[in-house]
């Protein structure tokens, strides 16, 4: 079909064949199909939305757009996670150690944040030289010798992702599930791991707020994954209030050794085991998931998932001094403890809010090009459940801009609702594997 | 709101304010809104819909978005009419002389055709010399003096109209009833008539396929109209077969003629009947329809509605001795008879076929840029109900150019569908005033 006749049967509702979701995906990576085609075609998607055919040849569409990464030069079962993105989410930081650990290869290629914090490559860029732009290569040898490296997606993979999201960015077509379901598949498609696992985030502070959703993106991901044969599990987890206590770059980070070290908040501490344990029973098929469970803890508790850490950190050139001793990373100039005004339980923290504070105070970046304050973020005291007397800690801000402070104090404690009583939301609602 | 607010609220299928509606529109013949927006919202309000409120708001932005035309300086009753389009609608050239000598103001802006055949202003030049391109004190004194004058529209009027149209023919978002109508209506409004008629074509032949939908639109323009304190009428009439039986510019000009001489094919004086007389009847609120009919008969009776037209031929610096002497107009080099290769009774003729024929005679142009042959076309010499012997003729054929003969006569046989029965479609199918 033309481009048009593409275009007018997505408007009427009818589904594509695989080849016209090709054509039009492909020629807007070539410039032959235009913008404001494009921006036609996605509306009519976002409106009538798409089948689990049409989706999974959106995606084969968009791998094909670009490179894909050639991985089949590292032995062993290789294993990829993705969240779809939280405020204080560092899970990686910790589960790809474990996993190492456990004998998964784990080539996990990572993101930069936009928005209220950076996304794992900036958190690992607040430890002291550590590289994160990996050749193919490179990230082959690292992954055979020690298991896992965490790197930078190389440019030509998937290209016709960045032009479309750039689009729907301004189109007021971002919040679809297939178009989400493609975009992150393709992406985890074209770096070629065997096994996949999706962190779904729920909650006020995810851009999916509701449970049905989360499902059925969770439900579109994986049948995508058995359409191009991979295995793809989901994990439907919390984003209600920020995962665990550290918001910003170095402080995730250190949170994150502090959990490697075998303390950490027990939320993300929880959350990390579990996903490992899932990503280990998914890849072995050996063990039950109970074991698997167990495995996860084994390696944290040992200190070996720590050891491991520290030699992926070695590997990317990386201080791994900071492994044992975290007063190593940045540390911000200015620190103020947010008071609570009033007594009660906390029943409610706009993770929005939490997120913006810590971007007002450094953590965060609005444009690519804005640089980040590794040291900037927050330490949350109090969690959903709570109690809080008045002029007790809610919160420690950390930032190197002193005149920020003020605004971020006030962000941070419009976040919280104190009442008499709270509904504390589980951690994790659903696990489809 | 802003854009990306106002294309997200219309993609949830919400209702958008005035002013709304106005920054998109506005925005967008600015340069402000980029086409892949407007593309966005414009495939959110095919699919969505607009309810009255919002399509009026739209057409009033849209004219908004240029120059009126000011013909305040007209004394007297203002009228105009549309057509949606057909093949062998040549109602204008009967209609303008009825109305004007019978009293009322026709300052009519016509358009050039983009498709099968030529338009009004295509049609009039095939009168040698005659001359189309007036100013706005030349139509205003002209429709003073004489009661009427035809002439193109003035490139200032609606620049969104033209902006938002060529978006729409390559966005697959043609064929929505607000969007036609506002586009219909906002270049009606800016030229300033107080009484508007619509002929909205239904069948095969027109845009509109079916008489729900011809209502709908016929309807919302109504209703447009009201909102905009203009007094609008619609005559919802067949398109299943050409109008009358000429076909083609010049030949077109011809048949106009005949039926001013009293002449002509009675479908097409009767439908140029009926539209003078609601016209009129709209207009003037004082005779009973009948009798605006009978003054629009004793009009072509007479000879009156003749000699206007070759006072309006003549103020325009055309030939006015066409109006007696019709082989003054071109005439075509070449024509062919089209022979029955069969026996039976006309069922069905394809329009959209007739006008290819017409088209690759050199009736039409493709392009805009594209030069028409205004003698060329074709005499439909048989209707739908029409009985037919083998080697009787179907039609007949006229070009300049030979070459293009063989294959306009194939597609005109294409064309007719013999039977043993033919249910004979009605003329006019319904009356909104």
């Amino acid at each position: 079909m033309r481009t048009i006749n593409i275009i007018a049967a997505k408007r009427d509702g009818r589904e594509l064949a695989a080849e016209d979701i090709s054509r039009i995906i492909l020629g807007y990576t070539t410039g032959e199909v235009t913008d404001y085609q494009m921006s036609a075609f996605l509306m009519a998607v976002f409106i009538r939305g798409m089948s689990l055919a049409e989706t999974s040849a959106m995606t084969k569409a968009m791998v094909e757009s670009g490179a894909v990464l050639d991985l089949s030069r590292i032995t062993g079962t290789k294993v990829d996670k993705h969240s779809t993105g939280g405020v204080g989410d560092k899970t990686t930081l910790v589960v790809v150690p474990i996993l190492a650990n456990c004998g998964l290869k784990v080539p996990k290629m990572s993101g930069r944040g936009l928005g209220f914090t950076g996304g794992t490559l900036d958190k690992l860029e607040s430890i002291p030289d550590f590289n994160t732009a990996l050749t193919p290569e490179e990230i082959i040898e690292q992954v055979n010798n020690i298991g896992a490296a965490i790197a930078g997606q190389t440019h030509d993979i998937v290209p016709a992702d960045k032009k479309i999201y750039a689009l729907r960015d301004v189109t007021a077509t971002v919040e679809s599930i297939p178009l989400i379901a493609a975009s992150i598949m393709s992406k985890k498609i074209a770096c070629s791991s065997d096994v996949i696992l999706l962190d779904v985030k729920v909650g006020s502070g995810a851009f999916v707020g509701d449970l049905p959703r989360a499902r059925e993106l969770s439900e579109t991901m994986i049948a995508i994954g058995t359409n191009l044969d991979r295995r793809v599990g989901a994990v439907i987890t919390d984003m209600n209030q920020p995962l665990g206590n550290a918001v910003g770059n170095s402080l995730e980070v250190i949170e994150a050794i502090d959990t490697l070290q075998g303390g950490g908040p027990s939320d993300f501490r929880e959350l990390c085991v579990e996903l490992s344990a899932v990503m280990l029973y998914m890849a072995e098929q050996l063990m039950s998931l109970n074991e698997c469970r167990l495995a996860a803890k084994t390696s944290l508790e040992s200190g070996k998932a720590l050891e491991k850490f520290r030699q992926i950190i070695a590997a990317q050139r990386g201080d791994p001094d900071i492994a044992s001793n975290t007063s190593l990373l940045p540390q911000a100039k200015y620190c103020r403890e947010v008071m609570s005004e009033e007594s009660g339980i906390v029943s409610e923290i706009n993770c929005s809010r939490v997120g913006q504070a810590a971007s007002i105070l450094g953590a965060g970046r609005a444009r690519k090009e804005d640089s980040i304050d590794h040291a900037a973020g927050i330490i949350v005291r109090k969690k959903i459940g709570d109690r809080v007397e008045k002029s007790e800690q809610l919160a420690i801000l950390h930032t190197n801009n002193k005149s920020s402070i003020s605004e971020a104090e006030k962000m941070l404690k419009s976040a919280y609702i104190l009442s008499n009583a709270a509904a504390v939301p589980p951690l994790i609602y659903e696990k489809i594997y």
